[in-house]
């Protein structure tokens, strides 16, 4: 539950831009890593504090901070000194609670987005949340921990290959989002596995356990749509902006990155739908066999009750009872019940209640 | 139930902007309390009558009076007057019923949002409305009762550290409404913890107790949709009024309170899925157990009714039942009760009935 | 049923802006009331025919002319002539199955809406349409039967308190609407007091009656629903309009009712949701309670069937059954019934189905 | 269910444009009727051959050509000659399967509504395609089979009487679209009677036809909403029209006919919801019967059980059991028997489940 | 499920615009057909290579580029540097799991749409994607496989019959489309008559087997829903867009194609009723059935209980119980029983059990 609102109490009555990290401890040290390359030149290094960086901000060549680790709050702080951001931007980042969003700022624009891991044990969705802050010829990237969802990224860039290198900011946060994009689709490929692999327990044996998945399945979804959803927002406010930042080339990726926001929450919007039909599914199929099994037990006893009556009749100890003198009467009472009993099944059978 | 809406019928036949309290008289004395502030002095004082405000509105310096308890129609009336108020304004002010909402005037702003709180005994959330006015240099607040939710901007004015002291009214209204929303967030986390707790007896022990606690959460949340919903016109209301009373400045904190709004509408709607998802639970597991209760009981009785009705045919007292005379025949017919139970119970266990 | 929709068959292929009165006739006669006033002067009086009334609309005063009862058509086409209604307009007055509605005209503006009164008996919701057509300096309105909901409004014009009789005809007709919109409030508080006391009866004891109840609420919810969501539009559409009928001063107070319209609104979509959620409540507490019964009932047969069996096995008339002739066989097998069947109780006890 | 969807494998891969009649085959022989009108003339006869109305076009006077079936495409083409039709249009008219649709060519309009009839017999709505193509001075109207609803119309402008002969082609457009949608109400009443019935039956005694019956019901709902939905609009798109062929006249009647449509629609959807009430409380009364009837069935089974248990214990024949050689023991062991049974019933009452 | 998502794991990390072909390899080579027209001639060829279409690009004829199969990406690339396609096109092409939609390029317009098909034996409908980007005289068309849906458009260019020679680049795409948007239709006729024949099984005799069907259905309609939804933006935006690509003549043919989609989004959207409709009748018939078959059961058990606890008394052993010695007991005890018995048969008729 914890997942869906981080206890925020400890900040509550802090004046606005108060610096305070609302979330979980998750890493030691803040990580510092610097690239800063152009078309034809890279640096790439760990640096011990941010104010190595202190002259980041205005070179030539794109600069990329990124920092694991929000809890050393005065590493933040450092930070929004010397890129100059607003007070309400790093309580934001500092926030692990935050709706991705995006918000056009003066000088930069702010992203807010969220990485998600699926936990091959639990089955639960884990979240990370990653804040994009880019400038003209800058981007600083605030991650909860060390991810490696950005490697890919660094070696594209460290290759030189693509067009990475010869574009700028712009493009190299795009890159950034289109990385947390793309995993969200194998997180949706991990859910659909799981969908099958319940469908297919459903149609073979379905038992409380699978109910149980399928519910818990449904839980994840609720929390799924909830990251991804906002995610259209932000990138068709990426698109829509008039900041001078994103120049018209990188227009064309965030369309294609849009794409993928829609065709995600499409799917996100078709799992919770079968998954809905699921539920369904099991529940007319477990109420089915119940009813096949409560029938069959029914109709055994009520072929045996008029019968055992019977049997009862004949047990009964009144001295004037001529039938039980008779020689043929116990085969003539077995007869009769064993057809009685028969014509129940028939007549059971002709109903299709058996 | 009447927290859904307030008896008015006593007001009913008045004509338009007549002063009416309508609601619970919460507080024995409307308390009148007096801030007046600039960047580098403060007075604050409680005042007797209102009439010592009489002068406020034209100060330079920033001028926040706060009156708890709206009973008094007198004394609201006065402020009224003194701060020349519309009339259906102070209506509104006195119907604790309103809906909140943001209403923009010639001279000043207008709105009234709900202050929550969650009562831990009987899980009820209780609510107050909150009416803030504002013009160019002054605050007016009303509240039911005597509330805590204002302390802390309270120090932060005393302590002037922040930028409320430097800013104006409008970062002052912005400021309260902030703290109002903030504590929204603590109401989420209560139920959040709620949740959890439920989620928690549904997996180990559903009772009849927990439904109810659902069922009453269900209720709650009902409730608190209501009251948060319409909050979002009302922020973003002041968001987009050309009223000169907000400056520039102010704008950026609208946006972050106009976030978290959002983010706690999100996560109500969020709580909404997860307890009607819990329902279905509960009930699928109520009817799961059930079913696994009657299947056992069920089975146990379809054993046992052909057995009775084998030892009915030999209680019969024919006299003629060669049977009887066997030596053998009661163990016999004991093994071939034996058989046929073992028989039933293996053939169920196959069906996986058992 | 009928409620829902009026039989119209009579007008059928009749060509459009024919006067035919749909629906049932309530009021024996006509009834006609004038009240002609400005801010110094009134005159009311009941007046015979229509014509009396033939300069009315040219007057500087302000003219309030009230027809109960629609069954007379040539009194409500007279009233058209005399206007200059158009004669869709007197179609749609004659028509009571309209849905509310605001239309502009070049010289006066209609509007429809409809008056619920309930029916404690019942339980149902009664409708009547009031149609309000107002110019310049008259009102016109026509009620199916003398109803009392505009007493307060004439006593306000007789008072001369307030602003009634200062500003002009659309201030009128405004006060007239307010009037039917405060009157919804009772019917909510009515429709609260009964969900309040559903509820109660759903926790003490939910009978079928209780169910019936909730189904019939759930249908005049239905009901109301219809009646009361257009009545949004025609309030905003008398507050965004551009005709000169309607001045400045008058829009304050349109945007007031138009506040309690959505209020109302509101609440009915809650007691919607509510309602819906106690049929939920009822359902799953009328099955627990069934389940708790039939769970008892088959532990009990469950319980006896096997001991019936073993009384069964001693009541057959085996010539050789050794235990039959041993002393103590008798208080053993009894001792060993006594013992199942404490097991078996204990047995439910522990798995907790007992 | 082919009132669905009509097959039209028949006219897969021919080009866009090639008239091919789909649907049935319902008149025999296309019938032309033609009226030819002014304020002062009318001309009125059946035509053999489409030619006959080769220069009706270009006429002073209003012309409305109505053709009755479909299937003689070459009729169709040739009216399409004649009056300069766009091939995709006469498509249109030939695929009885269209959504209602309004499209404006540049010199005529284009409608397609449905005409609904409802069959008393098999409580089903049969539906027909009605097409009306209108110019400046000609209306041509196309009609599945020959039917009744236009003939008020027609009445209408043989009696001269209203405004039908003063205006032009744009009213007489209005008129047949009126009355199609005046037709509706009646169909509406037909619904509305059908649901007070089964909601009576539902009171008294709701049997497996009347859930049938509810079932059928909302079925037909699903198929009128298909039909009339789009009806809206259609009508506000000849509102919106800027075509001249719409005169100002005309507008005022479309808006009258307009909110019929609405309150057509809003009926539906009323209807919608009631029927799925019904539908609830169909099956809550249904499983809350069926509760009652297993509830006495199995206390009285219940009550027996420990009953029969007694007498299976006496009936065993040990030989040394003392109870039975006692003189009393039989009338003890009754009132034994009694005393069990009446407490058990005492309990069931208390316990409210009898 | 796999039908819902592809695996792209492999393309995880590649930079943007790589192409890689994401989806099932189907065809073993692609094939490439070309079609150049004009009005007067037409020159239809399989080629070898793409490269015997360097020149295509810029003729004055139309000329239409068939490529089956997306497996040998070379082939695309290539193709993509003839035509100057985008990298980001390619891309999408090449990965079949994209979203129907439409791009519009500086000198090209890019559709992505889905082709259904649907397979009889197993019920379950098959996707392939097409992809058609257009220039001002040229169209390219991207398959997975060989399809049969194209031939009748390339018949009617054969003959150069209907307007498809007359009119360019644009038309062909449409008439493209729209051969995709007409075979549509198929499926939804035998998706009807899927319903039909469940329906007719609905009522005839309804097994687990139908509701497994229906149940494929609904999850079929929704895969069939997210497939075709998108369509309808993939048009407005061909109707919308300002290209000069897209001539005014064929504005009026996507408006017609639009159409069929928006009938087509409407008939899945009521089957989605009609099968949500099912599944209700389904569980309620099946749940009726199952009650009524416990009902008889637990009746005819109901009647014998007593009987045989009557039975029962009688047949204790106690050596003092008068009625054993008395001649007619025996048959007084019959008549009792049958007495209770018809007794309890003739109330479980009165209250309408049996």
């Amino acid at each position: 539950m914890s997942r869906f609102i981080q206890k925020r109490e400890k900040s509550h009555g802090l004046p606005p831009g108060t610096l305070k990290h609302i979330g979980d401890k998750k890493s030691e040290r803040a990580g510092l890593t610097l690239i800063d390359y152009d078309e034809n030149n890279i640096v790439e290094k760990e640096i011990e504090t941010i104010d190595k960086c202190a002259l980041c901000k205005d070179k030539d060549t794109v600069t990329w901070l990124n920092i694991d680790g929000l809890h050393q709050e005065d590493v933040i702080e450092r930070a929004g000194v010397i890129f100059d951001f607003h007070s309400l931007l790093l309580e934001d980042v500092l926030n692990t609670d935050q709706r991705p969003k995006m918000e056009e700022y003066d000088n930069y624009i702010f992203i807010i987005i969220k990485m998600l891991y699926y936990d091959e044990n639990t089955g639960l969705i884990r979240i990370e949340q990653v804040s994009i802050v880019f400038g003209p010829n800058y981007v600083v990237t605030f991650q909860e921990i060390k991810g490696d969802v950005f490697n890919a990224v660094r070696e594209r860039i460290r290759n030189g290959k693509g067009r990475i290198r010869k574009l700028g900011s712009d493009y190299l946060a795009y890159a950034l989002v289109d990385a947390v994009v793309d995993h969200y689709f194998i997180i949706l490929e991990k859910i659909g596995d799981k969908i099958e692999e319940l469908e297919q327990a459903l149609v073979d044996n379905p038992t409380q356990e699978t109910s149980r998945s399928i519910h818990s399945l449904k839980r994840e979804m609720i929390f799924l749509r909830k990251s991804i959803w906002p995610l259209r927002e932000v990138i068709s406010g990426l698109e829509r902006t008039e900041s001078p930042i994103i120049k018209k080339d990188t227009l064309l990726f965030l369309r294609d990155v849009y794409d993928h926001t829609i065709q995600i929450i499409d799917t996100v919007e078709t799992y919770r739908d079968m998954v809905s039909g699921m539920l369904d599914t099991y529940l007319s199929s477990i109420s089915n066999r119940m009813n096949e099994v409560m029938k069959v037990l029914t109709i055994i006893a009520t072929i045996f009750i008029p019968l055992t009556f019977i049997a009862g009749v004949y047990g009964m100890n009144f001295r004037y009872m001529p039938e039980l003198q008779w020689k043929l009467s116990y085969p003539i009472v077995l007869l009769v019940m064993i057809f009685i009993g028969i014509t129940m099944i028939i007549y059971f059978k002709r109903k299709k209640w058996l």
